[in-house]
């Protein structure tokens, strides 16, 4: 008989042991060497003047806990040095107040100013980010201030769990135990979006409940926002508009009648009362079928006006400005703008209108939305989507700070004689994210997905940070410190979202996913009860061209931009290529710059995409010394699954081209292994989110 | 300016460290004092005849980190002793296959005996359960093996993560990203199951959907069969009987058609070969609905044998007995039995009968099922709700194991001389129970419900436990090892269910909850399509008395009994008061064996039911020096729930029962605050698990 003995798996490193993302990017894994040796040096007591303020004592615990994980303290209780190493004063009148901070070195001292005490919140959440990243205490000096007040997430979570367009499990909101019971969850969702100053939280879908404004639900509300005030989180809530008929008894939600406006305020004054802090209401109106002031012939703004007056200066009615109706025949994109413009100037002081990245619908690409720039007397505030409903749910690394700083970047061409990009345009107000995080343990689906989230945080509060250096600083964080490791996640990061669009939606093209779940391609489908629902309506394809000519001999939205914009992309020789499609109409012989034609360029896009996400499943999988295994093998499994589905949105497209227009492929481009009738015969009717 | 230095919240003691539940009752808590020394003293290496085998390998690394943990040891790579302290042989002659083991302790040595590698892998599991409660390793002896063949999980899963009567979150089963992406929870929950001896799970709801038998997603299924594999867990689907219609392109489902036998084989056979230890099949056929041979005059027999001779010995056919006709007028609980009982005898050796543990619905109390001893030419399989559909939800602390020890140590009046139990009627067989996983971190929606999954485990394995010992063992691994706060808990638990069902359905009432989701009261609800939806179907009440007449004198359910049990229960004078309105209509005012009236002791009831809630919470409370703050609060937040629900349950029944009755509360007992409309009105349109 033979006894062998067998030792346990035995783990290399402390800090590669398996990990589940929960901790976020505030794991504050402990460092190593200098940067080590520098903190232990600077460890110290953190003092405060006026400590038992809520804000002011999470500012200290948050600090304390984050550098004894940066320390590597096993023990919490651990000696730190007995003088003042952080020092915070959080009524500081030489500093701006809305969360505004500055940190600066003395001797083993940081002190840390603010005006406010969320101030110190900021403050110590920016610390621990500096230092995380190897920074020298010593030389610590930032001097920070959002660049917009209203930094939000819009979860789109209905009270049953679901998530519309979520891909991260069931909602993280815990509707049905709520108030008695709070989830853990909802502490450590604060704190983390505290540590990237987002400020305010709309919990319910805008595709809204009714019921969710009854006195069962304001309770629940309350629950939450005691729990998130002392992190500086407002709660706010979607408003179904027809609310005083469906649960307030009136026969009529006319914004213009005072019943109606009574109603409003009598519920904005019970809000209130229970929480003296409420944000305000979110309206997505007369859009996809919900109720609105059009239902009465009165505009956006009698809708918005009679909610905010019932607000009045205790808080914020953001209207949303997607919308599109059924029976306009014209050009989907032109909508927002066609029913807008004309309002500006109407809208009470406490409305902002709030509009999409761009004129359609998130998706991979869009030139940013011709509101922007266009309505100077209105607060407009920016809509992203991090939650990915068209860019590969969870499954697809997809990063999208490129993405919403390019909207971001944009110069509108309006403004005065310096004209504004978007950022400028929305300073006043703010930026708003549809979140992407669920049940699921890594909250969002997938482990770089929680970038987006970080990086959304980010760049509202400074649009100016490059999407190069918020990865980093991400990656840094949450997966490792090892400069070449974190050199090829950040360029792996990149350029991922570019690829998404090469695979999916290739030179402007938009709107080409199968149908409700928007899960991979769907040209083909031209069948739904709406032209814009349509994929075809989009790609415009048939055996000549493809490509929606919005310029002035189609649809003429290219002229809702401002002149200078317009000049850009009015000629189809000169637009930028990565709009080419979305504004024009091109043939598929069309000889590019490039020399190959239009269909060979296509092909070209296709295999590029195809072609990154190869290096990227690549250069994953060298990062296995640097990354803990149950982590790593997560993301692997997502890069292997968005290697099959790149492979498949760039066949059955090209096999739908193809059926088109009837060209083969260009020499050397891989054969397309199925028949288009394959790619249009498969149907997904689990597809989460919808 | 007073600066004040704030230290950091210091948590006392390592055990007391923040929990979120996770770790099941596979915590592993570094033991203390004696326990810790000897256990020390006997620490060493562990060694194998085939160390390689998987299993094995797992029997091994799952003792190492569990002895690892109990020891304290931070660093996995901590030095132990050199010599042999534990030695496998998991192919030993002398030792039952199926799951046994044996355990003898000598000098320094425990010497580990199975005739299989799971074998194995349960004794690792027993000895840390029993180290884990402070046993001494020098003198741990065990022999046991299991008492059936199946231990096994029923999900109802639906494809889109919906868990049908689950309250724990969405499903644990991530259909959408498997094959490619397995979720570490996947193997997390296969050692939960191995570690109480659960050895197999149907994925999926019994309310089925054809398309998870596409070879899509026998691709899931395989990638999970084969994680599981080591575990010693089969995969078993649920199969909706008209998949050969659904998506075979048949025309019929007929069981006798020989193309549809046909079709069935060729889907078995396909999915042995990606799953070569497939299961096999779950129907639910004719019931509720769902398609089933009577479709075509065929009988539940003509049906089974059809899939188990598909499966041939590969695998077996549980058919369930949860069937009840929309055209039979009689009492719902006799269905079963008179549909079940002519087909014995008629069943193919593979196929195996399930059936629930009472006649209705896995309602707070029911008498066990008259099938159970009725079929003795039939396997019949005990099915078992472990999820608490009708005992509150996740909120609610009912541990279950009384309630199935009450069923399966019922004497069934049948089986020969020495008649059987019910244990004994299923144990050629083995038990279900509907799985109460979700997605919520602590796995159960709640940690006092993760007791009811290992319990669950435990009586499968052996059903002679009692439920006493295995809240203990439970309350140890998952809470506390302080005797006296164990045996506070295991007190809580003991009486938790019969507070249930004492503020519920006090006296043998049965279903009167409220419709469709099944939350909260709902005696008043009459108006439903099917009279045996109703809860005044089951309650019977009026104006003179209240009760089932099952007797002769009414449906004579009574006869389904063996002689013996229906002389204890014909009587109402005699019978025992647990059952007393399940099979008797019984007056107001008739005078109870109390002295009281019926009336009276009805009030008793839920008043008594209530205060056992308030006792539970009181009894939580001084537990708080030995949990953990976040699940001692969490734990403490449901209970605060219950207490609600509780005086909710018992007010508005007793408003109900009084406006039939119009009789006063008997003196002393606490006012009714609201009217019987007020509780009528309550709805709850989100209530999850529908």
């Amino acid at each position: 008989m033979r006894l062998a003995a067998l030792s346990a798996a035995i783990v290399p490193l402390a800090s590669l042991q398996a990990e589940d993302g929960y901790d976020l990017w505030l794991r504050h894994a402990p460092l190593e060497g200098e940067s080590l040796a520098r903190l232990q040096a600077h460890d110290g007591e953190i003092v405060a003047l006026n400590p038992d303020e809520p804000t002011v004592a999470l500012a200290i615990s948050e600090l304390r806990a984050g550098l004894d994980g940066l320390l590597g303290k096993a023990d919490r209780a651990a000696q730190t040095g007995s003088y003042t190493a952080f020092r915070f004063d959080c009524d500081h009148p030489a500093i701006a107040p809305g969360g505004a901070f500055r940190i600066t070195p003395a001797d083993r001292l940081l002190s840390i100013d603010a005006a406010e005490p969320v101030g110190c919140l900021y403050a110590s959440y920016a610390i621990l980010r500096e230092l995380g990243q190897g920074a020298d205490p010593s030389t610590l000096a930032l001097d920070s201030a959002p660049a917009m007040p209203l930094r939000m997430l819009n979860h789109w979570d209905n009270p049953d769990g679901h998530v519309e367009r979520g891909y991260a499990g069931r909602s993280i909101f815990d509707w049905w135990h709520l108030p008695e019971r709070l989830d853990q969850r909802m502490i450590d969702y604060a704190r983390a979006n505290a540590s990237v100053g987002i400020n305010g939280v709309v919990v319910n879908n805008v595709n809204a409940r009714a019921f969710m404004l009854e006195p069962r639900y304001i309770a629940k509300f309350a629950r939450l926002a005691d729990a998130w005030r002392p992190y500086g989180i407002r709660v706010y809530l979607s408003a179904r508009f027809s609310a005083p008929m469906d649960i307030g008894g009136l026969t009529t939600s006319d914004p213009l009648d005072p019943q109606v406006a009574a109603w409003w305020r009598a519920k904005a004054d019970e809000i209130y009362t229970a929480i003296p802090d409420f944000g305000g209401f979110l309206v997505k109106a007369n859009s996809e079928g919900q109720p609105g002031p059009q239902d009465y012939s009165r505009t956006h703004a009698d809708g918005a006006n009679m909610l905010a007056e019932g607000l009045g200066d205790r808080g914020t009615v953001i209207w949303r400005a997607f919308v599109y109706s059924a029976e306009d025949e014209t050009d989907r994109t032109k909508q927002a703008y066609a029913e807008f413009v004309p309002l500006d100037g109407q809208f009470a002081d406490n409305v902002i209108v709030q509009v999409k990245n761009g004129p359609l619908d998130f998706q991979p690409r869009e030139p940013f939305h011709p509101l922007f720039g266009a309505m100077p007397k209105t607060k407009l505030m920016f809509e992203g989507q991090i939650t990915k409903e068209y860019l590969g749910f969870a499954s697809h690394l997809a990063y999208l700070a490129p993405l919403w700083k390019e909207v971001l970047g944009a110069d509108t061409g309006r403004g005065g004689p310096v004209t504004k990009s978007v950022a400028q345009v929305i300073a006043p107000a703010g930026m708003a994210g549809v979140a992407n995080t669920g049940s699921d343990r890594d909250w969002t689906g997938s482990d770089f997905d929680q970038a987006n989230w970080y990086a959304f945080g980010r760049l509202a509060w400074n649009p100016a940070l490059s999407s190069e250096s918020i990865a980093r600083e991400w990656a840094a964080q949450t997966f490792t410190r090892d400069p070449q490791a974190l050199g090829t996640i950040t360029a792996m990061m990149q350029g991922s979202r570019e690829a998404v669009v090469r695979y999916m939606t290739p030179l402007g093209l938009a709107h080409v996913m199968d149908t409700g779940h928007h899960y991979g391609p769907g040209p083909w489908v031209c069948d739904l009860a709406r032209p814009d629902w349509n994929p075809c309506y989009y790609h415009r394809a048939d055996g000549e061209g493809i490509g929606f000519d919005r310029t002035p001999a189609g649809s003429d939205a290219l002229a809702q931009y401002a002149p200078d914009v317009t000049a850009q992309w009015a000629d189809p020789a000169t637009v930028d290529p990565r709009y080419l499609l979305w504004f024009h109409r091109v043939r598929w012989d069309r000889v590019m710059p490039s020399g190959r034609s239009l269909w060979a360029d296509l092909v070209h896009e296709y295999d590029a995409g195809v072609a990154a996400v190869d290096a990227l499943a690549r250069d994953w999988q060298t990062l296995a010394p640097h990354i803990d295994a149950q982590r790593h093998r997560a993301v692997a499994e997502n890069l292997a699954i968005q290697q099959v589905e790149a492979r498949w949105w760039r066949n059955a497209s090209l096999a739908y081209w193809q059926s088109l227009h009837g060209l083969p492929l260009p020499a050397g481009a891989a054969p397309i292994p199925e028949s288009l009738a394959d790619y249009q015969r498969r149907a997904f009717p689990e597809a989460p989110g919808q």
